[in-house]
């Protein structure tokens, strides 16, 4: 977007044209789709920002914005929004979702309770599209840069009365069996620690039943094998701009799970979660949330690129609900900056760590932070460090990021706020409109058995 | 939506079923409305809730919750959800838009400067849809509940360099003439003050023009000139909620302008704004916004009620941005609830008025709030009302709702999310998906010229 309002009146017109020309392309196109027969839905690659709400992503369009160009330019999301989801809770005692029942939601197709793990409201388990998919001979993945065993992918992959219980849900990925099969041939993300316990090594029992396993980004990439578990961190991965060259991106993940899932003919059924948008969000630290924003929607390109190869591959990407109350603009200020934000090479987390373990604080922000901070601004980041309590500290770099970037936050936990649904490839018109939660799940129900 | 866990498993099989069914009918529907001739589009009736933003079209589904049954109930607007509008500024100072550049973007279709009416960067006026639909023989009115010279409705009928102009905006909605004639034939709302003043009478002007001029809500239903000037109060018409009898609601002005306006054999353009939700927004209460939004959504049935007798009316509603960083939920609590704000029978302005005039507190809040107020609560409007400053006690009061209600906040100014289009009647479809704010101006336009 350009700041000039004085040049480049030619570029305005021309785009208008451009712009005016495809649309009524892209309807025409569409209307002759309807009368032509849909290619069949192989597989579907069903992807879950964690609290991506309609907060982060406009934040992620004013991220892209180019200075020098006069639209603000587009996410990889922008161009496949079909619509919006209501997230809504239908627990006795909440009425905004947490993460477990949204994804119970999207997973078999009905509310349930806050902390429910894919079982219904008399805690009785509810068959998951990903069951589904392999009860139909399909083979299917969980991705995450959270836990393997943490809410989102436990609720396509497990079953429990809570999420809490994430070393039995780590159990039920090797112990529940579709047709004498493990259901789960990929599991990519975080939560070794799950896994490798005193009472149960699962990592063996994987290897065992014939699984490979991989923990660093190029084992991973050499990986040949269909079943495969890569773990990648013992609780959640590090955020991206944290990550070391020898952990995985999103992207690297996503990307490695397509290529061995596709190795069967009978298609797949593929989740990925952008874990950590929630994560930097419940934190209230902006710096984090858009460092997985950028993960997320990396991943989101690699799988439409993907599915516009193969064409019969349905990608929805969208969210379980939002978090953080965050706005773009805050303050009584009507500009929401990215500069502040992008200077950051580090997440507050790890500054604030490293401060806290000693580290100088004017040479750790000289370091990781490329802006000329003010003497308040150092010094508060100083009287914070004086207690070492890493929290504060962290609290305190926040606030620098929030204060220039004009961020705002309401809360720690979640909001109630409907978020985008974006959609790729055929029967991605299932999903326009204003739908539920737990319409996901009924539409990818009857793609799996039916193909469209 | 229902809180009983354990209940009524029946009705959600049966409704799923029956959700299902509806979708497929239409899906089949919509591709049946492609391949038959549209009906020519005659009129337009362009809605704008003025800072409706993602979590206000989110609150009142909330607010429209029914606890008996399990579904959360949708609101008027939901079944008409067809996509997004971005709203960024491309003003030089600012990327996040007021009132008067986003109204600007919208009637012509250029986005401009914060502040513009109708002018573009270097201050030259611009065409816009009410003024292009005068052009082509359409009759045109604007409704509104702020001042008739405030942003938004000027910038569909004035041009001016500066929003705060109004009584110049005034001037032009009586001077600015398209082929001779007054552009603007139905005028309803606020602002008599811009009107009738020392240096000029415009009531006088219009009435002597053939305009009946209106100021009660008997007078407008008794009205049946085909061109009306209807001013119901000095600045900013009362909020819903504390409006008597003798005002006319959004609703009643709404109606009554369509009923003159379709004597037009041409067909007519009709811009109505929902004002002051976000002016509830900017003060931060959460009382008046949603006072405000129930206004704006009774005026969007009846335009939607006619649009559906008529079948050859555009209804389009959207918002020119979010305001206020208002979240459904905060404070890390997993509920918004709607009973401590529908308790509210006046507005927290009305209450802090009457206070600071010297009404009993404790009676005031007894009247006006059904609540069971603790006494903390009461004693710190108390406190508050010892100062005599309406702003303290207002922000006191609404702070009870806020907390109550598990409202956030986090600006008293506007922010950047992308913000709902919601579109009924032959047309509708050009505003789906994802759009800029100046596509709306684009897409009239072309309806203005071609009637499709």
């Amino acid at each position: 977007m350009k700041k000039d309002r004085f040049k480049k009146w030619l570029p305005i017109a021309l785009s208008t044209a451009v712009g005016l020309g495809a649309v009524s392309m892209s309807m025409h196109g569409d209307a002759k789709n309807l009368t032509k027969k849909e290619p069949k839905i192989k597989n579907v690659i069903f992807m879950i920002g964690d609290g991506m709400g309609p907060s982060a992503t406009t934040a992620l369009r004013y991220w892209k914005d180019d200075p020098d160009t006069m639209e603000m330019e587009k996410t990889a999301f922008d161009r496949y929004f079909v619509g919006k989801q209501m997230t809504y809770a239908d627990d006795p005692d909440e009425n905004i979702t947490d993460s477990a029942s949204a994804a119970t939601a999207m997973s078999t197709g009905e509310k349930t309770y806050n902390a429910a793990i894919a079982v219904d409201k008399n805690q009785k388990e509810l068959k998951t599209v990903l069951e589904a998919a392999k009860a139909r001979g399909k083979s299917t993945g969980l991705v995450a840069t959270s836990e393997l065993a943490h809410a989102t992918p436990a609720s396509f992959g497990a079953h429990d009365p809570n999420r809490k219980n994430m070393n039995e849900i780590a159990n039920d990925y090797f112990d529940e069996k579709i047709s004498h099969k493990h259901k789960v041939d990929v599991l990519l993300g975080g939560g070794s620690s799950n896994f490798i316990r005193n009472d149960r090594n699962l990592v063996n029992e994987f290897k065992n039943a014939g699984y490979s396993y991989v923990t660093t980004k190029d084992q991973l990439l050499r990986n040949k094998n269909e079943q495969v578990l890569g773990l990648f961190a013992k609780g959640g991965m590090p955020k991206m701009i944290d990550r070391n060259h020898d952990l995985p991106s999103l992207k690297n993940m996503t990307t490695s799970a397509i290529k061995q899932l596709d190795k069967d003919k009978d298609g797949f059924f593929l989740m990925v979660e952008g874990s950590q948008i929630d994560w930097g969000e419940h934190d209230n630290d902006i710096v984090s949330t858009m460092s997985e924003m950028q993960d997320f929607e990396k991943a989101f390109q690699a799988a439409v690129q993907f599915a516009k190869k193969d064409k019969h591959t349905l990608v929805v990407a969208t969210a379980d609900h939002a978090t953080g109350g965050i706005s773009v603009g805050a303050n009584g200020k009507y500009n929401w900056f990215t500069e502040p934000i992008k200077a950051f090479k580090r997440t507050p987390d790890f500054l604030s760590e490293t401060i806290a373990s000693g580290a100088d604080v004017e040479a750790t922000l000289g370091k990781y932070v490329d802006l000329s901070l003010t003497p308040e601004e150092i010094n508060s980041v100083k009287e914070a460090a004086k207690s070492k309590d890493v929290t504060k500290i962290d609290a305190t770099i926040e606030k620098i990021a929030d204060l220039r970037s004009n961020t705002g936050w309401t809360t720690t936990g979640h909001t109630g706020e409907d978020v985008n649904v974006y959609a790729y490839g055929p029967g991605k018109e299932k999903f326009a409109g204003l739908i539920n939660n737990t319409d996901q799940a009924k539409k990818v129900f009857k793609i799996v058995h039916t193909g469209k």
